[in-house]
């Protein structure tokens, strides 16, 4: 039976709900899978799968701190993988620090003067750092108190729990009892911070643990689903979850902007997880191309909208 | 005064117009650039800038067919500058054919003996183009009757009053009066049909004549903007119909998944444009790194509510 | 069969050939391509198909003129199609103007201050298109005597006749019998100085005619060959060229940056290109994925040695 | 003073070295850059700065092992921060399992039934991975017996010192005294093995002691260069290696197909890096867009000869 493309209608004052069918009727291109990817997150609700979301690149300096933090509070995610740059860059916010609006084409040599660290066209002044350094190493003394060596996700539940801030996706995590797993935390400011007050005090991140937790949630979920927010190690951790298990994810979303071809796992297909055994033969799977930070948000409003 | 990047905040049921204004609070990465599009369009209408947009890629085949077409009747586009594909693709459902929601990992072998061809998942019937040919010919016969030889513009007016269908930009174009320019028609099979028609009859298409019609609405123009849904011919022929003004673009604003450093035009920013005086130096605009399937719906159903 | 990764080794002094050949060893990712282009070229060359070359993008003013020129002279292109600003900017050398090496972050709108046009990282001084039309408007004067209406490549190869440049590709082109069409002429500052001149002769470009010229190469071909350098009109007006002939090409070597996933022609697979049968189904293809100023020479010299 | 585009010349028979030279003469596009890269990694190695290379994407499975250890050896690398995939498929090797040319299009959940990993168009047997836990299970047993407790870096070079074979670049650095850091490794299937190993043996890996490690070797370095193969964690550990220093990287060369709009480390500008004092203000930076499978060759066989 033929779908045919039927071209999409705009009306002033359309919900994104609307705007979102309208994508689904022509059925085509990115527009396509952006409806494709807001039908299989409902279906992934709907039979319950755990919904491992990971969180790659530039996710919360880009705007979208508060996303993840009512993601996690309406049940949409269920376990977390994220950078270690995700996981600082949302303290730095809980301990009174902000990103800026700048310009992606400014003197960087200036910049480095003024004290402004740059991503892409946001501005971060170093004062935070400092800041994030003042209120972090006191966290960290409270937090090992309970055991001088846990895995990043023990790590950051227990900082979660610390955070006076409701729109910090941590503290909605540890509230909810979504592990955030961040098994590249070595590479990160959060990490240099926990080196620093290792140097003092016996404290270590046990990242193989963090393997068990995973693979425990992995194995206990009767369906499953990834949602990808970029690639990198929350990608790979999330699928990699699933090797030791007999099982494979059920539903993968993927948003992304990097290719295929030169053969990094970032830009790899979601059909080649399956030769792994990381995603069912018959799992359904979407990737769409396209800005995390425009995808997102129109997948999730329309996504709660048709709950 | 720093403007800081205020985290989105979704809420069910929101209008489009809310979730570009949300994006437009984080003001940074490609939300931020959607909502100055939204922005700079607004403006360029408030200024009555006359709006030159460029189609190319695939846009309808992709599902956009009537957004442009909508976009003709609402005044948002006063000049156009289109492939000959996407010409063609709106001659082909206006004569009743129809594009379908394919796989773009199809066998194309396969799909060649289906007699189907492929637009990434978009398939085409070989019938369609038949269909194209039984129809376009005795529109020739018609439209070459006032005269041998014209511009491109001229032609697609000609055959854009002849058609029934209502949801043809091409028709919507003529109707209203805006020109739709198309000077590497050649490269099409709106192109060949045309060769095909003029080895009986002695009739051209003299693209030199676009330049004068394009050059004269250019430098007509009080105010000037340009909307580039992607690269090729259309970008540039949009762009140098200021070179022969002393004037230059007010407005620029463009979408595209093309990349500036292999140096192509269809790729270079809009700051290159200003060095040739296509785009003025004070000339407010964005490029939206993404699929036009998506940014053009999402910033269209919010100018149009918006104003 | 199975046939492995072999891992390649680098030899201080190694030849082009030699590093292609260890790219064939490993047979992977782009290496693998680069290897696989130069075989399948110099197959299209034991096989003595006709070779139609695209020229899109920035080639000529990205260091590439004597390249296209000696590929011509060698017998490595046999019919070309170009974008106009590659006609423009061959013109231009060949008329004593230079384009030099410019920075891609520069302040366009002093660029313009001081007359100087950016093409990426490449700088345009505007002098140049001066001189460019004081050379042009007595050449036109001179080949449009012969006849007032012509098809590009008529046009082309008139223009190419007259340079004492040797190093013009359109002089290597006109003096070996290579028939270079621009069917978006129109597009181009050739074509706006051919539309100065029209002003105040009777001329036309006859773009239909290139249609007709291109068609009876293809038809007449035993075998075809395709050799795309970026993608745009070159590229679908070569494969066009087959869609009125029962015949298809045999080979295509494709070199671009362009992505396939938003649906535009540039960006498509050669596998999409069999659906059109514009590529035969058995033809021997490659796409390689990078810049055309790194990947064409390391083709072409390695495919020069090769013979 | 100008420099002007000078138009790449090629010869039959040319060398490498050669081809690299002309690349520089025309100074632009990719092709340009080439010619910075080899220039700068000239540069570095006279002014025997510490280099740092980052090991991300496919690099071993995509033919560039022995590149690697070559590079190791000859002493063009002096650190490595290398992805868990890229230690798992260089010990893969060193254990006799092979790597295999196979189809980016092939069918995944076939190839899952016939017990093949796809890595884009690599193949990896599900037997290699068997074999792989044969070997380094012993070989944990080994290593872990002088300390229960150590860093990535550690684990990597007592497990180099194991291999016997030549080829890998685990062993060419352990045997050369190249630290090899691995801050991810959980993130791999290496990692995978260590957890399986630490179930009934009380050994961790220590993340922590790698930030100490790398800092000494920044902090240490008199001039320090970064030769940055992909992004990911990698490019990040590097980079964040300076940030506890007064210190910053006098060069950095990065080779990459990720772009920089969408804000993640991977894509990011060398320029942005020095707004963070990663870079240094007058450092000697390049970044080549393209695939690492071409590019490092080009590069490296240019840089061996020109020495």
């Amino acid at each position: 039976m033929v779908r045919w493309v039927k071209h999409m209608d705009l009306e002033p004052g359309m919900s994104v709900r609307d705007l979102v069918a309208e994508m689904g009727k022509s059925g085509v291109f990115s527009a396509g899978r952006v409806a494709k990817a807001v039908e299989i997150y409902r279906e992934m609700l709907r039979a319950r799968a755990t919904i491992f979301m990971g969180v790659g690149g530039a996710v919360v300096p880009g705007g979208l701190r508060h996303v993840l933090a009512s993601a996690i509070r309406e049940g949409l995610v269920h376990a977390m993988v994220v950078t270690g740059a995700n996981a600082t860059h949302d303290l730095i916010e809980a301990f009174g620090g902000r990103h800026a609006q700048g310009d992606e084409f400014a003197d960087d040599a200036e910049l480095r003067r003024k004290r402004i660290s740059r991503i892409y066209d946001v501005y971060v002044p170093q004062r935070a750092f400092e800041i994030f350094e003042e209120k972090i190493q006191p966290i960290f003394a409270k937090v090992f108190k309970g055991g001088s060596r846990m895995s990043s996700a023990e790590l950051l539940r227990k900082i979660g729990l610390e955070l006076k801030d409701k729109n910090s996706f941590l503290r909605a995590a540890a509230e909810k009892g979504v592990p955030v797993f961040c098994p590249a935390i070595a590479d990160s400011i959060l990490g240099l911070q926990a080196w620093l007050y290792s140097q003092e005090h016996d404290v270590t991140i046990d990242v193989l643990k963090d393997i068990k937790q995973i693979f425990e949630l992995a194995s206990g979920a009767e369906m499953a689903g990834a949602v990808l927010l970029g690639g990198g190690v929350p990608k790979n951790f999330i699928f990699q979850s699933m090797l030791l298990t007999p099982r494979s994810f059920d539903y993968a979303i993927q948003i992304t902007m990097d290719r295929p071809e030169p053969g990094g796992l970032s830009g790899a297909t979601l059909d080649e997880a399956k030769s792994w055994g990381k995603v069912a033969e018959r799992a359904k799977t979407v990737t769409v191309i396209g800005d995390i930070t425009v995808i997102l948000p129109l997948m999730l409003a329309s996504v709660l909208e048709k709950r």
